[in-house]
């Protein structure tokens, strides 16, 4: 696969402007651009520049209201209940995470519910936003249903990713994962790469273990109710699929059973309605047990033991959670983002529908390898 | 292997009865047995009289302070840091969970963490205290290192159980589970039984995926520093090793990083001191999310949308977490308790330490086929 290489300023340009013109303030369009550019930065392509053609779609079938405000609806000092009323789901995640620190750091802790979102992008980033103001974060976010749970062939869950930051040297613990074995895009390599699935990946719509890549996406892709990825610990209770069916249960009480807003197996697919997404947001105060230097300067003394301990490869250096996000956002600041070129396809698409100048924000590419998709030119040309 | 089946009234006297012997006031007996005894009855053996033994021990090399108090040596409205002088673990905790209700029941939430205890028993057992309240309880406990977390083969890490409850109907959403893919218990039960571990449960000391129980057994046995067991998500990235490795994490900073204790790879073994193990406690009063009532009704229509799911196979039920206990607890209360005979041998060996009377607590039970431990009556002669 081809890749274009573009400057952190230029994919940040290109996205600010396609949102503007999408309808969003410049203010909240930088918004939404930050939580895209820091994936591309930690080097988690599957919710950078990738993503805009979701978005796109969710804006122009109206899955995402432009002008909609994200409105409180029940508050205590620890605690709001946030209906975002189908916006963006960044826009009401920033505002929702921003309320989590505000009390936190009043009351020590805070608990924000946000019901009726949309797709909110990696759920480190508004961890991360904690974070960077000495707080832990923590983020959850439901999806539309994907995860086959234990003894079950019907996706019911979501991938609901669970993320927690907190503050170290030299670098945070940065943890963001879905409760799922894999995620949906791991399916779409293997299927390219016409590689078959390990076990404990995926199952059919019978609900027996899937190896065909094509067979596990279709059931997903389709909706047609059966099939899906497994939980962590895959297919039995044994290798422990329980448990990764139970911290996804977890992600889908703290979002969706807490805000009374939808489960993912009750996410909306209707024209001008949200997608009913729902996700949580907590913010603590290390301060609530003590000494935040003493408590800063033990965790970094213990991820360093992590990091340095005996390795199963001499030349495999063991990591802690965040750290290569770091190593990666350094090197691609300075060096640059590769996006693939059937994302840049997407974003001319993008550039054609909304009258901006491909050229300009884009370069001259030749865009003849990048995979024809429902969301490139020629189907917007349609 | 052979049972010998008891009332839950004779497993109640006995334990009482010993702890008294042991030291511990009747009220204090009381709280410990009915730790043991809730995982006897939710089916969780392994956590139940077969622990007896290992709480002797302890007691026996001054690991466990049968005088000591837990003290609470730091705190704010919705929290509180708590050193428990290396007291048994179930008293602390009690005290600990009981805490964390009494602030969450007034502010809405409090986290409670807790240092210099030991071994508490299931982590459910302090979940369901917060729950029986119409609360949700949150607790984990570091231990001793068992975990080689992600690309190491140094055990750092420990099993690290999080334990996650919430009222619902007919029963509550109860998950408890390790954080290793399998416990060490596992380990015994493939090695008694002559079978090969499948991949990604263990790896030995130089690191290699391990397929002899033996072998991962006496890496954690003989505290050889290297070799144990794996994450929930096996060896490698690709199956989520690093999920089960930061779901570890977040338990570790919730126990000791938040309570500035041991780290479960600096728990102490000298004789007269506690373990270090440390705990936390979370409980969230639902009612700062809204009206109570309908979040448990949203909750309780949610697990009945999963027990319903179309079926892998049609004649194994789907769960949800918790409901296997609340089963087991029903039977056992009504049948009796099977404790395996080995066990049994372990509990009579306490009896002749303490000078009580074997038959009148266990019965006149042929001990012939009872396996010979450390802790068994010869052992004990000696």
């Amino acid at each position: 696969m081809g890749y274009v290489r573009y400057s952190v300023e230029a994919l940040e340009r290109f996205c600010n402007d396609a949102f503007i013109k999408f309808g969003f303030t410049r203010e909240e369009a930088a918004e939404i651009t930050d939580v895209l550019i820091l994936a591309e930065l930690y080097g988690i392509q599957s919710h950078g520049t990738q993503r805009l053609v979701r978005y796109h779609k969710s804006i122009e079938n109206g899955c995402v209201r432009i002008d909609a405000k994200p409105e409180i609806v029940f508050e205590t000092p620890v605690s709001a209940v946030i209906d975002g009323h189908a916006a963006m789901g960044q826009l009401t995640s920033v505002f929702a995470m921003k309320k989590a620190i505000e009390k936190a750091k009043k009351v020590g802790v805070a608990f924000v519910t946000v019901r009726n979102s949309n797709h909110y992008g990696i759920a480190g980033y508004y961890t991360k936003m904690a974070c960077d103001q000495g707080l832990i974060g923590i983020s959850a976010t439901n999806t539309e249903s994907i995860m086959v749970h234990t003894g079950s062939r019907q996706a019911v869950l979501g991938s609901n990713p669970i993320a927690f930051a907190m503050p170290a040297e030299p670098y945070p613990f940065w943890f963001d994962a879905a409760t799922t074995v894999i995620p949906k895009g791991k399916l779409e390599v293997y299927h390219k790469a016409d590689k078959e699935l390990p076990s404990g990946w995926a199952v059919d719509s019978e609900g027996r273990e899937c190896h065909i890549p094509e067979d596990a996406l279709m059931c997903i892709d389709k909706k047609t109710g059966t099939g899906g990825i497994l939980p962590i610990g895959g297919i039995s209770e044994e290798s422990g699929s329980h448990k990764g069916y139970g911290f996804s249960m977890i992600c889908e009480i703290l979002c969706s059973i807490t805000s009374s807003g939808a489960t993912s197996n009750h996410h909306k697919r209707v024209r001008g309605e949200g997608s009913g997404t729902c996700h949580s947001f907590i913010a603590i105060d290390p301060a609530i047990f003590g000494d935040t230097e003493e408590i800063k300067k033990n965790l970094s003394v213990f991820l360093e033991e992590l990091r340095s301990a005996k390795r199963i490869d001499e030349n495999i250096p063991i990591y802690t959670h965040g750290e290569k996000e770091i190593l990666s956002y350094e090197k691609r600041l300075r060096e640059g983002i590769d996006v693939d070129i059937s994302t840049v396809g997407e974003m001319a698409a993008i550039c054609k529908y909304l009258g901006m100048d491909t050229v300009e924000y884009l370069g001259d590419v030749d865009l003849s390898s990048a995979k024809e998709t429902t969301y490139t030119v020629a189907a917007i040309d349609k």
